[in-house]
This record gives structure tokens, sequence and C-alpha cells, in this order.
């Protein structure tokens, strides 16, 4: 365990790595800058962090744990499956929306980034299947939904939403979202999920 | 018109570049491979593609080309507007498969391709998006079909297509789908279009 200082010390620099990772990305973000920030000096931020990649992968897997801790508590309230299944979309988008640089990453991970990346998206993607199989899983035993082949149905939930998501990045030039096209990408969330609860309800 | 020979050579380039980039990819793909192929100058190849760029762009175009032949071939035909939607992603899946090192292209060109190929894939994607519509209005026009928005169902109707073919790709370390691989992807084709179809049928 860190000491007080140390750990509030941790903090800021992830919140600083943060923001500049969201809106620049991860090539156009320095060690400098995020130094700068919280007024540390660069051999200081090195203590902690000893290179960018580290950095970028600490601050990722923060996003995905807290992401993943509010789907958790989505799962265990007491609603019916249907509708967790439209919570873990909404909350799905707005984190995609806050962290769109890095779902461009993963995209681009398919050359240069992959090795080093990776695992990190494979995990979280793994994690997603495994909440979205137990979200069927639930619907299934309240006899809502049909007897499903869970894996199947859950990758292809996520299969689904992703290439959604992809779709929107891969049409830009830039990374930054107009209003109109994350509205777009909202009515499709919901065209998609009625569509996929047509496919699999009672 | 260029001379018979002439045109044989042409073909033959673009014969040999199309295997080449299919099997290689872009930048894996020499000139001097593509004249080796067919036993041509390296002289001689430029004279009729000065540089590796315009022969890729040729054997993707060709590519397209044939491809909405067929599309158009099926709209065409008698058949019942969801057959032919359902013929429509078996021709595209097949093509998918042929060219998948120009689909990995597709991916790839958020970063620095870009550029030089955003239009080539952009204009094949709203042909593809324009010949759904066309197919969807035939199924409204038989009442098979709700009457629907065709511009966002379309839109809709490719993107998801497309998004399960991308989590293909990105997935993979190689751009080499395997036969398992494929047939998941035949097979979340044919759930998605059920799905697709519960929530425009009639």
């Amino acid at each position: 365990m860190v000491k007080n200082r140390d750990a509030d010390i941790f903090l800021s620099i992830l919140d600083s790595a943060k923001k500049r990772f969201c809106r620049y990305g991860l090539k156009k973000t320095t060690m400098t800058e995020i130094a700068g920030d919280i007024g540390l000096s660069k051999a200081s931020l090195y203590y902690y962090f000893p290179n960018k990649e580290g950095l970028f992968k600490e601050v990722v897997s923060q996003g995905h744990k807290t992401l993943l801790n509010e789907f958790e508590g989505l799962l265990s309230s007491s609603v019916p499956a249907e509708e967790i299944l439209q919570g873990y979309l909404e909350k799905r988008l707005n984190y995609f929306r806050e962290f769109v640089h890095l779902n461009a990453l993963n995209l681009e991970s398919i050359n240069s980034l992959k090795p080093v990346y990776a695992r990190l998206f494979e995990n979280f993607r793994k994690a997603e299947i495994r909440l979205v199989g137990e979200i069927l899983a639930k619907g299934i035993a309240t006899q809502d939904f049909q007897n499903l082949d869970i894996a199947y149905f859950s990758e292809l939930f996520i299969a689904i939403f992703q290439g959604l998501r992809h779709d929107v990045i891969i049409k830009k030039d830039t990374i930054n979202i107009t209003e109109t096209e994350y509205s777009l990408l909202q009515k499709q969330y919901e065209s998609a999920l009625n569509m996929f609860m047509k496919g699999i309800k009672k």
C-alpha cells in the first residue's frame, strides 16, 4: 500500500493522463505534458510510471474496471433482463463516447499496436461477453427469453453493438464524434436491441 | 480502346495483382513480383500502372464492380425481398472471404491510408446502402415489410453486417481467417438476418 501522498499523486497522474489520452489519443500525448498538468517533475512522473504505455494501460484498465463494476450493479438489480440489457447498452454508449480515442486505438491495434494492448481489450471483451451471458441466463430463468445457446448469443450481442460503434469511427477522418453521429448511433442501438429482443424473447 | 495484346496484358496484370494483394496484402506485395508472375519487365508493368497504389485501386474497383453487378442481378430477379437480402448476404460473405486483405485495409485506413483509399471504400459503401434500400423498397411495395424509413434501415443493415465482419478481423493477429471463424461468421449472419427480418416484417 502506497502512502497517502503517493496515492494522491498516483490518482492525479491517472486523472490528467485520462483527460489527455481521451482528448488527443495515445500518440499525441507526451509524458512532459502530463507532468506539467499536475506540477510534477518529469523524473517524479517516471518514478510512478516508467513509460507512457504503462500509464496508458493503467488508464484503460481503470476505465474497464469502473464500467464492469457498474455492469455488476445492474446485474444484481431486480429489474427484468430486457431492462438490464438496455441499461448495459446505455452505459456502454456513454463509455464509448467518453473514451472514444481508446476505442479508436482498439481498431488501430490490428497493426502495430496489437501486441501491446491486445490482451487488455481482449480481456474486457471476454468480461463483457460473460456479463451479457449472465443477463441472458437471467432472462431464460424467468422465462422471458427462449432457451438460448448463451455463449453464442452473448458473443453475437457484443459483436453487433461493437460493430455499430466501430462503424462510427471508420467513417471519420478524425476521431471527434459529432452530436448528430452520436444521436444516430444511439438510435441504431435502440433499433438493434429491439431486433435482438424480438429474436430471443419467448 | 487498347489493342488486343495490350488488353490481354492489362488483364493478366490485374489477375496477378489481385492474387498477391488478396494473399499478402498491399504492403507485402511488390511490383517486381507482379511483373515476374506474368513474365513482364518492370518497365513494361509501369507503362500500364505507374505505381502500386494505382494498381491496387484498380483491383479493388474491379472487385466492387463485379460484386455490384451480381447484386443488381439479384435485385432484378422475381424472388421475395427477404430472399434477395439473403442472397445479397451470401455473396457479400464470399467476397469478404476472397478479398479479406482488402477489408483489413479498409480498417487500417482510419490512419495513414485513409486519404488514398477512403473514397473508394466510401463509394462502395454508398452503393451497397442504395442497393439494400432498393430491396427494402421492394419488400414494402409487396407489403412483406412494414412501411420503414428506408434510408435509416439500409444504413443500419449495412452497419450491422459490416460490424460482424470487422469483428473477425480485429480479433486476429494475422489476416488469415480459419474455417471455424468463417463458419461462426456465417452463423452470425444468419442469426442477425433473422433478427433484422423480425424487426421489419409486417
